[in-house]
C-alpha cells in the first residue's frame, strides 16, 4: 500500500482564484512520480481557526502532507502560528533561521526590515528546511500518523526546497514503491495527430497511456507498475518512438531527466561548440528569450519589423518580389559572414497583415544557414497574438534542434 | 454577512497533478466578485466512498457549493452517483436531459455511444441545468443548509453554464453585497519596503490589507465592505498612493481594470504616437518579448552581449575604459538616428562574469534616449539566471513606463 499524501494551500489569493494554485499540481506531480497516492487538495484563506481545524483534521487522516504558502513576513501569514497551535508546539525562535534570513539581505546590500524577524519564529520540535532562495525557511514535524512539510508558497523557491531536501527526506523515512514512467515529449505534431499516429498500437491494460498538451511541447505518458519488466516496456516504447520519429525531441525515464526544448539546445549547442546568431520576426525577441540559460553561444539576436530593414542592416541586395526562401538566404548569409557565428537562424513570414491580429493564421518561414548548408522549415500558426509569438519562436528553435541532432 | 462558498473539484487528473485546477480559480474570482466568502477549495479523486464524505461534509459547513468534474459517460465519473447517495435521492432517468445528450450527438452527424445514457440519471429533486455545449448536464439541489451546483468539468462548458445559468440563480438566492477591491500594482519595490512605507498608516479594521508579490510586480490589496463610503476609502488610497509614488504603475478598481506593466506600456505608446529601438543585454530579447502586443511602435530589438558589439555596430567610438553612462548615451545616440525611432532604451551591466552564474547579484545600467534627454536608472538584482532575465527586461521597460507617464 502506498502512503497516502494531501496538498494543503493557503492563502486568501488562491481561496479568492486571484493565483491559480499551480504548486498543488506540481507537488502531486512529484509525489505521484515517487510513489505516493495523493489523496486531496484543500486551499483555504487566511483565518487562523480554520487552519488550526484543518490541521487537525489532516493529521489523523494522511500519511503525510505538504503544505504550501502563509510563510511570509506579513500579518496574513498565519502557517507558523496555526502549526503550533494545532499540535501544541510552542513557537520557538531559530537563530540559526534568522541568521539565514539577515544574510539573505545582507547579500543583497539590504537592511532587513523588522518584519522579516517574525520568519525565524518555528515550531519547538520542528526540523527547519533551509531556504537559500528567499526569506522564509521551510520546516517538517511529525503530529498523529502524518508527517507534515512545511514549504513558502513562491513556486521557484517551493521547487527547489521540494528538489534539495523534502524529495531525499522522504526517500530515507517512507517505503514506497514509485510506478515507471516514460514521457516522451514532442513539438510540431498536434495531441489528436500522436493519438491517430499510435492507435492501433496494443497496450495491455496494466500500463496506463495517457497525452498532456502544454503550451511549449506535448507528453505521451506511459505509467507502469513497479515490477513490469523494462525489457517488455521498452517494446512499446520503441514502436511508439518509431511512429512519432523526429518529432520527438527528449524521452525521460526514471533514469533520464529530459529538458524542454532551449535547455535541449543550449546542451548541444556547448557540446557541439557552435555559435549563431539569430534573425526574429514573428517571435520578437522571444527566440533568444527563451535560450537565456547562458548567453555564450548566441552571439546576437536581431528583431526588426520587415526584412527589407534586415538586407539594409546586413548590407545585402533585397527585392521585394524576392520569395522567402530567397530572402531568407540572403540575410542569413550576410549575417553569419558579419557575426562569425557558425548558425544563421532566421525566421520570415507572409500575409504581413495577420500579425498583429487575433486568432488569424500566418505562415512562418524559418531557415537554419549553417556550414553544411541551408535547411528549412515551413508551419502555420494560429490563435492569439502571444500565441503564435511562442509557436513562432518554438518552431525556429526546433529547426536548429533537428540539426543538432542529426548532425551529431 | 456573506453566504459562504466552496468550490469541489473531482477527477483524478487533478488529484495526481495532470491537471491545473483552473476552474476552482476561476470560479472563486466570479463568486467574490458577486459576493460571496469562497471559504474553501477541495479536490479529490474518483472514489464514491470520499466523493460521498466530503458532499455531506460540505453541507454541513456551507451555504453554497459549486462543484465540476465527475459528470462525464466513462465508469470513473461518479458524481451524480455519489450526490444520490450522500442526500439521499435517488437517481432517475431524465427523459428531457436525454433527449437533449441524444439531439448535441445527431446534431453533429455522429451516432450517440450508449455510455453517454449514464448522463441522464440525475439526483430526483434535483434542477436540471441545460447544457448546449456538451453532454453533461449539470443540476442543482439543496440539502441542510446547502445549495449545491454540480457543473462539467471541461472549462468552458463550465463556465458558459455559469454565466447562462448559475449566475442568475445565484442572484436570485441570495442577498449579495460584492466588496469593494482596490488593487496598486507596483514595480521595482519589494513586498517588505511596501509595508514599511505603509506601516504607520492607520487603516480601519473593516478594511482588509493584503499584498500579493507575482514574479513580474506587486500588488498592495485593500478589500471593504460594499456599503463603506467611497471617500472615505479615497482617503487611503491617497495616502498609500502618496508613499508609493512611482513605483505604482496601474490601479484597479470595480471600475477600472489595469493591465500589467508591458500592456500599460503599449497603451502609452499608441497613445503618444511614440517609436522605440531596444538594446538589450541581461535580459537578452526578453524586453522586446514582452511588448509583443502589437509590433507597430517597436521599431527593432538588438542583443549583443558585449557593449563593443553594440558600439561596432552602430559605428560609434567606444572604449573599454568609458563608464556605463558614457557608453549608454553614445550607443543610444546613434541606435537612435540610425533607426529613425523617437525613444531609444538600452541596457547595460557591470560584473561581466556574473551573467551566467546563478545566485550571482549583477548591476544594470538602464539608459533611455528621448529628445528630452537621457534618463536613466541603475538596481542590482539577483537570483537565478532566469530570475536576472526577466527582473532586467522589466526594470527597463520600467524607466520606459515613468518617461511615459510623465510627459504625457
Amino acid at each position: 500500500m502506498n502512503p497516502t499524501l494531501e496538498i494543503f494551500s493557503q492563502g486568501e489569493e488562491i481561496v479568492t482564484g486571484q493565483t491559480v494554485d499551480t504548486n498543488a499540481a506540481w507537488l502531486s506531480q512529484a509525489c505521484v512520480n515517487m510513489g505516493f497516492t495523493v489523496t486531496r487538495h484543500t486551499a483555504v484563506g487566511d483565518r487562523l481557526d480554520e487552519l488550526i481545524a484543518l490541521l487537525k483534521e489532516i493529521s489523523s487522516r494522511a500519511d503525510c502532507c505538504i503544505c504550501t504558502g502563509g510563510l511570509g513576513p506579513t500579518s496574513d501569514d498565519l502557517t507558523a502560528q496555526a502549526a503550533s497551535l494545532a499540535f501544541s508546539m510552542p513557537l520557538h525562535f531559530d537563530t540559526k533561521a534568522f541568521e539565514q534570513i539577515s544574510s539573505f539581505f545582507r547579500n543583497r546590500g539590504r537592511t532587513m526590515p523588522e518584519s522579516n524577524r517574525k520568519q525565524a519564529y518555528l515550531p519547538s520540535g520542528a526540523i527547519r528546511i533551509d531556504n537559500q532562495w528567499g526569506t522564509a525557511p521551510g520546516f517538517t514535524l511529525q503530529y498523529n500518523r502524518c508527517r507534515f512539510v512545511f514549504l513558502p508558497g513562491v513556486p521557484f523557491e517551493m521547487q527547489h526546497l521540494f528538489n534539495e531536501f523534502v524529495k531525499c527526506f522522504f526517500e530515507r523515512h517512507y517505503t514506497l514503491n514509485p510506478k515507471q514512467l516514460i514521457t516522451l515529449k514532442t513539438i510540431g505534431i498536434g495531441e489528436s495527430d500522436i493519438q491517430t499516429a499510435i492507435a492501433d498500437i496494443t497496450i495491455p491494460p496494466e500500463i496506463q497511456l495517457g497525452f498532456r498538451a502544454g503550451p511549449d511541447h506535448i507528453e505521451t505518458k506511459l505509467l507502469a507498475p513497479a515490477q513490469y519488466p523494462r525489457q517488455k516496456l521498452d517494446v512499446y516504447i520503441d514502436t511508439i518512438k518509431s511512429r512519432l520519429g523526429d518529432f520527438i525531441f527528449g524521452i525521460a525515464d526514471d533514469c533520464n531527466h529530459c529538458d524542454d526544448l532551449p535547455s535541449t539546445i543550449d546542451k548541444m549547442m556547448r557540446d557541439q561548440q557552435r555559435t549563431a546568431i539569430f534573425i526574429e520576426t514573428i517571435s520578437q525577441g522571444l527566440m533568444a528569450a527563451k535560450c537565456a540559460i547562458a548567453n555564450d553561444w548566441l552571439l546576437e539576436t536581431h528583431y526588426q519589423r520587415s526584412p527589407a530593414h534586415f538586407a539594409d542592416r546586413f548590407s545585402v541586395a533585397f527585392d521585394d518580389i524576392m520569395d522567402l526562401p530567397s530572402q531568407a538566404k540572403s540575410i542569413a548569409n550576410a549575417a553569419r559572414n558579419q557575426s562569425g557565428a557558425d548558425l544563421a537562424l532566421i525566421q520570415l513570414y507572409s500575409e504581413d497583415n495577420a500579425i498583429d491580429k487575433q486568432d488569424c493564421t500566418i505562415t512562418i518561414y524559418n531557415a537554419l544557414l549553417s556550414p553544411e548548408g541551408l535547411r528549412h522549415s515551413t508551419h502555420t500558426i494560429g490563435g492569439s497574438v502571444k500565441r503564435k509569438q511562442n509557436q513562432a519562436a518554438l518552431l525556429a528553435l526546433d529547426l536548429l534542434r533537428r540539426y543538432l541532432q542529426n548532425t551529431n
